[in-house]
């Protein structure tokens, strides 16, 4: 186990109806915010209103900006920042999923800087000060809502950029399992990949004595595991929607990582596909994972057999190993189609001959990843295994 | 799954030399402060020296009030409220285990009252304020470096008593699980019991549809077990300590009873026990626990049968669920006994003398627990059972 530092200060207000305390929770940063959402289903779904009532019901002045696209978009992102600076906001409320939630961070750090906000996204300047964070979550996906993290495109020549810092965790995040009742089922899936993705991340690691949290992803991904189908097939199951919910915040709030390091190429390798051909983020992860299993699990064999066996309930045959890891990367493979994801990169109509400059693209800041360290022709020979 | 709030902002700094950022951290909470420990085990470990070492180099000025006991007493606590209103203190550094962090936290919220401290003890009032309040962390047991709880002892009547609230969580909390290399085996057995028993307090719920949280919690109690005889046997293995302290903090955050009511009746029946017999609170435990869980299991077999599978791997009888609740619990009683802990009163020399007038005091404000409602006669037939 590594050493480590671990602060989430995030407030969750979790279950029904939650979301008629957004104002209350709101007036605690100010009386001066910024409404930021995607498109029409927060207004056909009436959760705008709800959330319009509860910040007047403060005396919240609101300003608007909706708009917000799945990949974000650094243009929008300017033009929250304008308006923050132009009417002196207090504070942004984010109702939405994890799109919105980042868009969001992306203004709040822009609004205390006096240059172009991408120069964060370019590592040109550094996250110092941000206008305090709330959010009403709709889909559960990204668990941008108690993270530190915010990605987004800038789509002068496609690039997709991240950049974390604990000040951006949102100070608070109201959820209701209730709200993510009308998501359509592909978008559901797309979050279920995508939470798991981010356990994933974390779990394929080459540190050693971690057991603790070894565990405890193995326990959210069963969970999430579990889950799933029910939520695809019965939308309005409470029980089931607030499992998925829970799981996706808890895959990414930073606990499950404490005293080890992550891999995330796969996410790298990710951003390549979604951030160019504007395919779901959670489809491009269910389609690269396991490609990304399969170039690397000779590794460490046996941490792809724990995998196999604790989480996929693969028997362990001790003959074997490699039978068994490989079963644990088929299971994977089987249970993202079994919900409605791609798994190869020809049927969201990606052809080969974009792979060279898509790999050149994902190591162009030097190669990817922890637990492999990945070059673009290490690159390159995943994009060939997920086609 | 129950609707809740859910925030932690604990600033955990966990791994080896991580005690000579103490001072870097509590400068962030001003330049007057109560330093707060035990007896003389820091000083002889060179803990003590480190610490001072550490806060002189950011020029803090140090009050100093060692000498808390185990159960740690109101009479300190009210010397300590004393010294922080005459020198006017910033915040207070614990140093030390859980008796000196419920007494450093019960010292924090009085500092700001002006009445006596135990009126928080009896619900004469509320907390509100609080002075913050830095740890570093020597025993894995208590969960109180990041808990917002603290228990009391009022030596005048035994009586032990608890207040809670989010204030009181620590503003940080430094773990190097090398502070715990010296301690006695036998004090490592009770943390491992004393956090094993957070979690089962919080496991045994009437809530339905709690998959996360259940898997999360047995996650846990599977990493204690699984490194419980280690940290005895061979004290100084930095692997096993480390999933311990971790696990020890995970027990206790709150993380692990997120949407779901824990029961607590086996702590309250416990602190009758150490409270008036001044044994160690995780001996005490490994006592009650069991007999509880024996006295109650028929309330909700499959909660047993669950528990028995999944932490012990117990094979699950399908035609005699009771067998197998049993055999859980069995494993929970004989697991105990091995890593040394007492599992009956008459091995702590407390007699059946006494039980009348435990149970009476344990029930003394209303029947204890949530899982099953316990009246004095349960109680008093829980004692009957760890005899």
């Amino acid at each position: 186990m590594e050493n480590f530092i671990f602060q989430n200060q995030t407030k969750i207000i979790f279950g029904k109806d939650e979301e008629h305390r957004v104002g209350k929770e709101a007036s605690l940063y100010g009386k001066k915010l910024l409404l930021h959402y995607g498109g029409g289903s927060i207004k056909k779904s009436g959760l705008y209103d709800n959330v319009i009532k509860s910040l007047k019901e403060q005396n919240i002045e609101i300003i608007e900006l909706g708009g917000v696209q799945p990949n974000p978009r650094v243009s929008l992102v300017r033009e929250g920042v304008k308006l923050c600076k132009q009417h002196n906001i207090d504070s942004i409320l984010a109702v939405g999923g994890g799109s919105v939630i980042d868009s969001a961070k992306a203004i709040a750090i822009g609004a205390h800087y006096d240059g172009d906000v991408w120069d964060f996204f370019e590592g040109k300047t550094q996250v110092t000060d941000c206008l305090p964070l709330g959010v009403v979550l709709t889909i559960p996906a990204a668990g941008s809502e108690t993270s530190g993290g915010t990605v987004i495109t800038n789509e002068e020549g496609s690039y997709k950029r991240a950049v974390g810092h604990g000040n951006m965790r949102p100070a608070f995040a109201i959820l209701n399992p209730v709200l993510s009742y009308t998501l359509p089922s592909y978008q559901t899936a797309c979050g279920v990949t995508d939470m798991m993705s981010h356990i994933l991340e974390r779990y394929f690691t080459n540190d050693k004595n971690v057991e603790l949290t070894d565990r405890l992803c193995e326990a959210t991904l069963k969970t999430i595991i579990n889950n799933a189908h029910t939520v695809i097939n019965e939308p309005t199951d409470y029980a089931a929607r607030s499992e998925i919910m829970w799981a996706g915040t808890i895959a990414h709030n930073d606990s499950l990582n404490t005293g080890r390091t992550g891999d995330w190429a796969s996410h790298d390798i990710e951003h390549e596909v979604s951030g160019i051909y504007d395919i779901a983020h959670g489809a491009g992860l269910a389609i690269i994972f396991p490609a990304w299993m399969k170039y690397v699990y000779k590794h460490d064999i046996n941490r792809f057999v724990q995998y196999a066996n604790r989480v996929w309930d693969v028997e362990i045959d001790l003959n074997d190993l490699e039978k068994t890891a490989l079963a644990g990367i088929k299971k994977t493979e089987e249970f993202f189609h079994s919900i409605g994801m791609p798994i190869t990169l020809n049927e969201v109509d990606i052809d080969v001959e974009y792979f060279a400059e898509m790999a050149e693209k994902a190591t162009e800041r030097g190669p990817l990843g922890n637990f492999v360290k990945l070059k673009k022709d290490d690159v390159l020979a995943i994009y060939h295994l997920a086609k």
